[in-house]
């Protein structure tokens, strides 16, 4: 079924603000799927079709829904992918940077003018194969998105609070520490911001929970026109974009793949933030 | 060394009330720990000393803190331990009952007149082995202290909603599940409330953090005077004791066993408090 990292966070961030994907898919990806995006008014011109079949994943989760075993991953068209922005996307103010080879990341970043916020995410076999590549491509970031272990990893530092310190040292002005079903946290240079993880009935399938959180992260951001070159930004608005960011998440773990964003409303968005910040008060 | 579930508890509630204890030792429990907890302002005359040694536990930890290997536990004189209230003990408002044996709670529990609010912890050797007699002491409670494993063993549910939702049938008023690293969960029948865990920069022995927020939790209760059977009760109150727990453990951690609290200051504790308001509001 449809999937896929840029799939999920423009689903996502479309509940906040317009969205323009660059990606790439082969001749098999069904036209069902792209009326689907285009129907969230998701902008679909960065989006290559070249000869092949598209990128594949499957995989089995654990009884807890905490691990995964992935069954196969088929890079197909995505192995040669090259990202190549349109000319009407260089000038837009907010970059969110999926998970890929840091070296195409940079070079994305450097296609584009008057950024005011951006950020990404990566993992492990980017951290390991190319860190070279990733401390030169994560400096510049105003974020960085990346779950415990990957942080450890990154960092050297068995506790989340060491390593954060020593991720914001690398240069993005944020990082924000991904826990699954715990919640996030979010470190900047003055302070942290934690939020404990949404309580679900029952968790029918959290894969891409981590790139809704993306969405929704930058998407109130960007809603809300900030700029995090801006030295004033009131740590208040990072904090509500990480809810925000966790009610996504929330939300894509209740049925399969990208199925609950057919019917999801910004007003169901809002009361989950709502009752985020019930059962967080005190 | 100095250490027990009575003990941690009973440190931990002092920096918020008077605190009585009923307990046993043996003959070479040290006049030094007695001097320790009577300059906490706890009063011992529920401290049986009895022929015979100490109940005695040790343990070794995970490389992450999170799982635990016992390494020897002695009952001692503990075996044969029948708990009596002092008279003057009889009248107390406030009521936990450690994790012992749930007969044995209960009847500590018909001792007391005009309690105000009872709650207490359990284990799951009490949840395996004496399920009924744990069912016929925990439905008058106000609130029960589980962990998430004990919670799913003894509601039979894997999800913690529905867990907790489970337990609130069994008679309690309120239950608070604690996730270790990951913070806690006070469910009520009308709502529930999350915190994060705090962030320790080293986490230096969790031994007893469990009972500290226990001691926490219903220590603020018994401070503030509140009064669980008064249905008006603002759920915040409750939220903030769970805040108060949270900030005990966390202490709890940072040194060997109960070493912390021979330099812990009611100031320490309130700024922590703080930290917590700062990190988690939105």
């Amino acid at each position: 079924m449809l999937g896929g990292a840029c799939t999920y966070i423009a689903l996502s961030a479309s509940y906040f603000t317009g969205v323009n994907i660059v990606g790439v898919v082969g001749e098999d990806f069904d036209p069902a799927d792209e009326d689907f995006l285009r129907g969230h008014n998701i902008d679909l011109e960065g989006l290559e079709r070249v000869p092949g079949k598209t990128f594949f994943w499957s995989g089995v989760y654990s009884e807890d829904m905490n691990d995964r075993t992935t069954l196969a991953t088929d890079l197909n068209v995505f192995a040669d992918f090259d990202p190549k922005m349109p000319q009407r996307y260089r000038s837009m103010p907010y970059l969110l940077l999926g998970n890929i080879q840091p070296g195409l990341q940079k070079s994305v970043q450097g296609q584009m003018s008057g950024l005011r916020i951006t950020g990404g995410d990566t993992m492990n076999y980017w951290i390991t194969g190319f860190r070279d590549q990733l401390l030169a491509t994560i400096q510049t970031w105003d974020f960085l998105l990346i779950n415990d272990s990957e942080a450890r990893l990154l960092s050297g530092e068995t506790n989340l609070k060491r390593a954060a310190a020593a991720i914001l040292a690398m240069g993005p002005k944020a990082v924000v520490i991904k826990r699954g079903e715990y919640g996030a946290i979010l470190f900047r240079e003055d302070g942290y911001f934690m939020v404990p993880g949404y309580l679900l009935e029952s968790v029918f399938d959290p894969t891409g929970a981590g790139d809704c959180f993306a969405g929704g992260f930058i998407g109130y951001l960007a809603q809300c026109g900030y700029d995090l070159k801006d030295k004033s930004i009131d740590p208040k608005h990072l904090s509500r974009a990480v809810i925000y960011g966790s009610v996504m998440g929330s939300f894509c773990c209740e049925q399969f793949g990208v199925e609950r964003f057919r019917t999801l409303t910004r007003a169901d968005i809002d009361a989950r933030f709502a009752e985020f910040h019930r059962a967080t008060e005190f």
